[in-house]
């Protein structure tokens, strides 16, 4: 079966190109390797979505996959493992060994968090390991947990764990936060939310699940027992997969400007993994209407 | 009074820009000239807007509003008559001969409709001669109305009006229609709608209000009794007023990347009055978003 376009990635720039490219009536495959929605789930409240504020990210994706679906979008849950994008039929491989092909393709990988790199972190994920308070946060509800991380992204992961779970330790490699000073302030008036800074992580320790963590600092070495640990380090772009065929700036980003186009004729870019001005919810939606609009014309 | 931003235009990309602005706390003036919401007033219902379909443009900018207004967005409805935009202080006036000055401009004028500059035209603005069906469609209730132009938007404002109005005289210039063919295949099997083509207006005609039109048709002379006439020939950038300051391109957009940034500093452009690969709604959005961030980086 030939696709005339599959999109890569299912957060709001894969989703909007797909309303795009359904109702210019291509023939769409989109591939999501995780849950749909992207990085806007682990969101608690959207606050600045023109039209729509006050909804939960897991509501907002809720919206999209319903219009999504009302126009017959085929979604495959799958991880995208190889690219062959030059030849005019452009080819997918995902890690279960399904080929899939189409005549264009919008890349819309998002970001990924990024790691820790040290020892344990790897075993331990999806067993005590994650990167999302709002997915996961109900599965520690009573039980202490860690946070790591200094940035606006982890003093919010920390608030919303505090009304689940026993106690919140929130590990901090500086002696400052780089957040927000109305999320530092709240911080600092929740109880049950214990500071831990500065600190690194050497080590995630347990047997089947994570048990604790192995902190440095400047007193030494700390053990703090823990039931799971959310780390709020920054994100990157993951398009390594891309790198044999298309320009990526030093960070990662895949170099396309606003018409999302890139050096290879039917190939898109949409999204967080582009480079661009701005990274936010509706300039990944734009992103997804141009890309998609500009596969429909390379089709016509 | 100094506002840190005035925001020219009231459509998607100006409210969007309002919104970001108010919560990076900007003291925001918006201005319009209007009616808030622009052109999207005009659409009897969103398709593809994401996470919010099936909504009509009206109560989609009621929502924009009520998000501005929880944000208290001081709006003013002025006509910007003169810019001055190279100092550090920029100064607005407005028709009213008003001044209102800030550190940051935003300009999202958007788009107006392409008149047909004939006679009587001009004298019957508001007394007959409407651009949008869903914001005047309702007053003709019964009557016969005319619609004119022959793409998109010209037969879904037939299609609108033809379930008002007694009849509708869809008048296009051309002997076959611009606009996509299920479009006008619905135009034909309306009973009520009556297609006048080839034909072009030459005059429009009445005492107080219109009256009639006086088409020219290849067998000469007709006139058309009618109650308003919809005119749907198209839409241009009003950014005249900008050219003294910035570059306009061959068909009067602003020139600017999708950083949204101009040759001024402190003078950004959103919207559809921008140089950019796609106009839509979810893109303007984005506009307003990017450039409402530069405004408040500029600031700091």
């Amino acid at each position: 079966m030939l696709y005339d376009l599959i999109i890569v990635g299912g957060g709001i720039a894969g989703l909007t190109a797909a309303i795009y490219a359904r109702r210019g009536g291509l023939n769409t495959l989109l591939l999501e390797g995780g849950a749909p929605g992207g990085q806007i789930i682990a969101s608690p409240e959207l606050e600045n979505y023109p039209a729509l504020p006050k909804v939960s990210g897991v509501a907002f994706v809720q919206r999209l996959l319903e219009q999504t679906a009302a126009l017959e979008l085929e979604i495959k849950y799958e991880t995208v493992s190889k690219l062959h994008l030059t030849e005019e039929i452009k080819e997918v491989e995902t890690a279960s060994g399904a080929k899939y092909q189409a005549r264009t393709i919008i890349w819309a990988a998002g970001l990924v968090a990024r790691r820790l790199d040290c020892p344990g972190e790897e075993q331990f994920l999806g067993r005590g390991v994650s990167f999302c308070a709002a997915c996961d946060g109900m599965l520690y509800k009573g039980k202490d947990v860690a946070v790591i991380g200094g940035g606006n992204t982890a003093l919010e992961e920390a608030l919303f764990l505090s009304k689940i779970c026993l106690h919140v330790h929130l590990v901090h490699r500086r002696d400052s936060f780089r957040a927000e000073a109305a999320l530092v302030q709240k911080i600092k008036q929740r109880p049950n939310i214990v500071l831990h800074m500065p600190a690194q992580v050497s080590r995630f320790e347990g047997n089947k699940r994570l048990e604790q963590l192995v902190l440095q600092t400047p007193d030494g070495r700390e053990v703090l027992p823990t039931a799971a640990v959310f780390q709020a380090i920054g994100k990157l772009p993951s398009n390594q997969i891309l790198s044999d065929n298309l320009a990526l700036d030093a960070s990662g980003y895949v170099i396309a400007g606003e018409d999302c186009c890139t050096a290879l004729p039917g190939v898109y870019v949409a999204g967080d993994c582009r480079t661009k001005p701005l990274r936010q919810l509706i300039t990944a939606a734009a992103d997804g209407a141009v890309a998609a609009s500009r596969a429909i014309a390379y089709l016509h």
